[in-house]
């Protein structure tokens, strides 16, 4: 028995009872592999966490935090305090690891969601064409969810082999035994994805270095047999995966590993251990010879040339003119999950990044969403290029949990998110997004843009570069016409008038194609005066200030909102809404948004009745 | 060259052609295969297309129905306007099939949802203890999504040897050959389920069969060689799978078949063939025993008994207790994503449905939210179970498409959703919901309640038994005390007064656990006249009389909403927000509350303040 390694144990089933709350199972079982592995594997300058040199280290299985946070502590990421206020309200230690924390990659938890981000790090290092090295240990909840099975194929089909997976394989989940939900040949799966697999007893450190020390040229998968709960009174119990082991259970695990009672006891001996491991490692830093200029991947000069054509075009074709126009495209990494060919948003000249062109700009994900968003966030949080990668604004349903850590990590993403209402069309209802654009404005941090002409692309382009955390770009499929009366600097305000009048009757606020729609009413029924308000962005209105947002919103005249897609949420800027609250149609679009309601007279109908009460 | 499969296939490139909009590549590789699967295996009663003796077919890849419209024509399901109206507003063809049409058992297109799909199926079937097969087509692009991966693995553990998944291997997809994103021995992938996996060649109608007639106790998967747009000008291109292949291409396949140009032509032979088809299947449908009286699965005769229970009880709990004192369990089933400890949806004395067991009720997914909201809609969809599965709220976001699409087929599933705000506490802003429940209110036909108590617990199950389309009860992790003025009854109103005063200063309204905090505010601050709505559901609640809703509503009176998620949405309801815009905090839930400003000092700061604007 190791006594630096138990002393490691002992004091994550401490933190975990201290709190009354977190998860003791996993670390149990871990302790042995993650310590071989920070001790005598792992680069990274204990000093600088961000250091470009590091190896990634990723705990899909994000539950086990505690044990990665004794590490971080030992570290020196983490201090004594950290670990006693495990779980609490703004603490560095949360019940799930959080980017904020020192020495923590990327946001873990929700499952599968790690080791997504893994393969956007091993991407990033090999476009840096860095050797560090990922390492990322998932569980059994993580191999289960769909985003980790896509992941693995796309890591083989990248060949992303600076990749090591370590497969935590306790065959426990929250509701017992993995038998109850699982009987595949897990060795033979990764297999069939050409994968170097080793089995090895977790307990083993002879093992562990072994595998470790493996030269392949495949990815490495390390199915590492361990015993959820190991030593403890829950030993191999599902409970011990979610639940603390009681004090009297701390106490018979200490006493079994023969280590004081005495509350967050640390040998001096681990202690002075890592002060010098520490100290190596900080040397070892500092010798390694970084073959990148790391200024070169500064990401905060970005430029967009200028581009003017007033045609009847598709805002997704717009943007993709103004994304070819970017000054800067050696910092962008784009990629689509099979509609490259509609989304428009790889570079003209770009090239696939594959496993033969480290050098390509292009990712072909397969139709596999909710990976590509996962692994987005590897990229950007690695902090050397920025994604652009796109689907159908509806399929970001597919990978809409990693939209949400983006945004709760504030990740420099860009979606280009097209056929962006049921102007989609003839694919029908099941590709026409209703509510999605809601949920997307529903979610914290994130910056949703709808731009209705060039200008405006423009407008959401420059935004994109200039704003701080996720953003996406919601376009259309339909051609439209070029407005007028857009700005693209008056996009930086959220919002502005494109029409405004000095006594309107009402005032038309609209997004997107349905801009369009609003100047047509303007010149259709010219008894009334209207004035028109392109309502670009929800988010960046609300970064304005008060006086600016009452001059647009203003309190005594009617407010009237248009959007293709469901009213929900609009009341907030309009007394009356006109969308779609329902699910479309399979049809030409101009016949769908016929029967949707959408044309001049149709709407104005609504509106003189709206006007009347 | 069969020339019946021929003319089907000019059928479908004709209706492409004629709306100038679909995806002809797929139905040309599949002709074959899916012709002799119509002709010769699958049971179905042309008469009735919810004859409980049928098979079950199911096109995941949903792109290709242009195929399964021309097979149901020639099974009366369809008539010749039908094909000729294909991706047209409310025609019987949309782009992608809806189970709105006759023959269609579920709604596909987005890809993986018909292969989850079918998998509820035969779950359905087993259950019932029915002999008949579910056969799912599905593509290059279904197989890549998570979805299916996890559907494989959830078949694979449960033996679901009813099924027969036929694999479109055409090796295309819309941005270029499969090899771009994928390189995975899929035989070997499919052997580590342990499926019975059948090489078959997509053109010989004799390998096909001899696939088909294959005796085995494995689930059997055929691969099948087929070349995307066969015989037509653009054969074996990406551009095939979603464009048409132009009025010279029509012609020029047409030659190559020597078929008559005439449009729409339809050959004496294959009307005459189908005739006879159909009427042998309709024959032998009546003579095919039924081992069940159908009358036993009516789900229009649901019950619950009362129960009461006065203790503070998180609402998790109470809406458990009330899912036992169900009259009819035998006509649910439950499962859960590998949380049924926490979100208690397993019967009492409810048993696992197995390999072995098949009369058991409860299903064991593992961590699959995706495939378990997939099969949800297979099993409600067959029509003769109410699912009733779980996972926390946050966690739907992992297979909301699916939730989605049991939204646009108003599917009867019950959705069981705990730890429903930041009250769920230690696990921190990863697992608490902030947006989600927007998500859901905006997501048209799906019924979210959220119960307070025990008594709106046994509110949500009478509408869950009483209301068609899909239910999301929200639950709450932590305890919350009985609510003296709520009732179950007036719960099928949406929302009702909990508290009324004549002249009220301002009313409060809130749902689930943020009710206590509204009666707490009412308590502590007795010289303010406060009225409390309980907001149960908006749904409900938009289901009612308008006299109804001005009645709770009333205009004069400031409305301010309480809820401890994303305020997105409230505005249409109440003056003024309390809520939570931001992702929260891991920690104790009451200082989580805390923080957040929950608390009935904190909260009436901000009412007096905006009371006094």
């Amino acid at each position: 028995m190791n006594k630096k390694i138990n002393n490691v144990r002992t004091l994550v089933v401490e933190m975990v009872q201290k709190a009354n709350s977190g998860h003791p199972g996993a670390p149990l079982g871990l302790a042995p592999f993650v310590y071989t592995l920070f001790k005598d594997y792992l680069n990274i300058n204990p000093l600088d966490d961000t250091w470009v040199g590091r190896d990634i280290f990723i705990l899909s299985n994000g539950h086990a935090c505690g044990l990665q946070y004794v590490m971080n502590y030992l570290l020196g990421f983490n201090n004594i305090d950290d670990l006693k206020n495990f779980r609490q309200v703004n603490s560095y230690t949360p019940g799930h690891p959080e980017r904020k924390s020192r020495g923590i990659e990327t946001t873990t938890g929700p499952l599968g969601q790690g080791l997504a981000n893994s393969v956007g790090f091993a991407i990033s290092l090999k476009k840096l064409n860095l050797d560090n090295k990922v390492y990322c240990i998932f569980g059994d909840g993580c191999y289960m969810e769909g985003i980790s099975q896509e992941s693995f194929s796309i890591a083989a089909n990248l060949n992303l082999n600076n990749i090591t997976f370590i497969y935590d394989f306790n065959q426990i989940t929250i509701d017992g035994p993995t038998s109850l939900s699982m009987n595949e040949n897990v060795v033979m799966r990764f297999e069939s994805l050409n994968y170097e697999v080793l089995e090895v007893d977790g307990e083993n450190i002879e093992e562990i270095k072994k595998a470790l020390d493996v030269k392949t040229e495949k990815i490495k998968m390390i199915i590492l047999h361990t015993k959820i709960g190991r030593d403890s009174i829950l030993e191999g119990k599902a409970k011990v995966h979610g639940s603390p082991i009681g004090e009297e259970g701390v106490k018979l695990l200490k006493q079994k590993y023969e280590i004081p009672l005495e509350d967050f006891y640390i040998s001096d001996e681990l202690v002075n251990d890592w002060r010098e491991i520490k100290q190596n490692k900080i040397e070892k830093s500092k010798q390694m010879e970084i073959k990148i200029d790391v200024n070169e991947f500064d990401l905060n000069s970005l430029f967009v040339d200028d581009i003017f054509d007033n045609g009847t075009l598709a805002t997704r074709k717009t943007f993709s003119m103004m994304l070819n126009k970017l000054k800067c495209k050696s910092k962008f990494i784009c990629g689509s999950a099979d509609l490259v060919g509609s989304c428009l948003n790889k570079f003209e000249d770009g090239t696939d990044f594959t496993c033969e062109n480290r050098t390509g700009n292009y990712i072909n994900f397969g139709i596999r969403e909710h990976a590509m968003f996962g692994i987005m966030n590897g990229i950007s949080g690695h902090g050397y290029f920025i994604p652009v990668f796109s689907t159908f604004l509806n399929f970001v349903t597919y990978g809409y949990p990693s939209v949400r850590l983006a945004s709760l990590d504030k990740l420099n993403n860009i979606y280009v998110l097209t056929h962006d209402s049921i102007g989609l069309g003839e694919d029908g209802p099941t590709h026409q997004p209703i509510e999605v654009l809601a949920t997307m404005r529903a979610t914290p941090n994130l910056i949703v843009m709808r731009p209705c002409d060039i200008k405006e692309c423009r407008g959401a382009l420059s935004a994109c570069l200039k704003l701080n955390g996720p953003k996406a770009v919601v376009l259309s499929r339909q051609k439209l016409p070029f407005i007028e009366y857009s700005c693209k600097d008056k996009c930086q305000l959220g919002a502005y008038y494109l029409i405004k009048h000095d006594s309107p009757d009402f005032i038309l606020m609209g997004t997107g194609s349905e801009i369009e729609l609003c100047i047509k009413i303007v010149n259709e029924f010219k008894d009334f005066n209207i004035s028109v308000i392109s309502f670009f962005s929800w988010e960046i209105f609300e970064m304005q200030p008060t006086e600016y947002k009452k001059s647009i919103l203003i309190e005594e005249i009617p407010k009237i909102s248009i959007e293709a897609l469901t009213t929900f949420g609009w009341n907030k800027y309009s007394d009356y809404q006109i969308g779609l609250d329902r699910f479309g149609w399979s049809g030409k679009y101009t016949d769908v948004f016929d029967e949707a309601g959408f044309t001049p007279g149709k709407v104005m109908e609504k509106i003189k009745t709206f006007l009347k009460k």
